[in-house]
């Protein structure tokens, strides 16, 4: 998987990716994250990336030539057929495990990262072909959420995860949330374990587990529980 | 404010927050954030943080010691009074602009980032008073949501936002997505703009925007959309 991101903090997104499981990804070569300067494909002499809105308002907009530009420039470079443009934006739809898995399946995605007040719309136009939005919030720019979706998307990808992580989806695949964990010692500061995951039964500790999940899930989360229950029943 | 994070990476939190909009606060001295190696806690000689889960299963849960000490030494340190402790997880509510707003009436806040895996849950018993998860989604750590929240919060914290980008929290605040943005050129490869941008006749601009954020959250999102009309009739 090849993810490439249009931004104009290139470092910020490359410091990030280069920790702990994605790093690794990268350093075996399954992953590959090319983040590349908008502001490098601007005409403009002094390097200006943006200008005023038409209509007037607060903030400023960025212009289409250099959003454009960089993205041909990627596509170009990078033999990329049928290229998948992801604009980060409040307008997309909203971002989930299933879209993920959707996306994992591409062998190039390209991240277009912008700052809240916008991008022209007629490079989005242009290039867009997915909105998609993290969450009902106002950020800064589309950095972060860029990055959170490649975290989540890197780990659908086949290799990225060793063998001691690999169950670590099933969480949201069963539709449950997850049981409580628990680790040595079994008595910190006079707080134990439950009996059940010291008993070595393990019939008796799937079981344990299911029930914690399932009261869990039908206390924190009552959406999720109400699908899973009418899911189970068809 | 000051933004507190309990991490097992605290490189990706400060590369990350120095940037943009945060940097500049945290140059003024209006944010401040302090992330805190959780191993540098740890009793074990090896410097592990983590152990086997009792009841087995894949995967390593993070033990309560390192996390807890970690906590109380943040707590003593900046002597914080009734320490609000967000643990980053799918197990929480969902996190939006409301919450946002919320915390950001607080002087201190403390992140407590996860592997996925999971934290002992005495730990977690102990210390968290609130659940929060980004998405439904799955991501390797609470990394990257806190820094999601921190961007988030960070907007909404008196002075943080400069005159040109202090009306950008309007989006979410009136219910509606944002109208379409055009900037220099008014003609770019043969796509013009919109002939009411040009016209100088506010009362007009005004209302063009606002039919447009009517389309377009009817269309994108017509939960918020529902939620707006509704709110209108009252």
């Amino acid at each position: 998987m090849r993810f490439h991101v249009m931004t104009l903090f290139p470092d910020m997104i490359n410091s990030a990716m280069n920790t702990s499981i994605t790093g690794r990804a990268i350093e075996s070569g399954i992953l590959s994250i090319n983040a590349v300067d908008i502001r490098d494909y601007t005409l403009d002499k002094h390097k200006r990336v943006d200008d005023y809105p038409y209509g007037g308002g607060a903030g400023m907009v960025m212009q289409a030539q250099p959003v454009v530009d960089c993205y041909r420039a990627i596509v170009k470079d990078n033999n990329i057929k049928n290229p998948r443009v992801i604009y980060l934006t409040p307008q997309g739809r909203t971002f989930n495990q299933e879209i993920a898995r959707e996306l994992s399946k591409e062998e190039d995605l390209i991240f277009l990262c912008g700052h809240y007040e916008g991008i022209d719309e007629r490079a989005l136009e242009l290039i867009v072909t997915d909105n998609i939005s993290i969450g009902d919030f106002v950020l800064t720019g589309g950095e972060m959420p860029a990055m959170i979706m490649m975290d989540c998307i890197s780990r659908l990808v086949p290799g990225v995860l060793g063998n001691g992580d690999s169950s670590e989806d099933e969480s949201f695949s069963d539709g449950l949330l997850e049981y409580p964990q628990y680790t040595r010692p079994d008595n910190y500061e006079g707080l134990g374990v439950p009996e059940v995951l010291l008993s070595g039964h393990h019939a008796n500790i799937s079981k344990w587990r299911h029930e914690m999940s399932l009261a869990r899930t039908k206390e924190r989360r009552p959406d999720l529980y109400e699908a899973y229950i009418k899911n189970k029943n068809i």
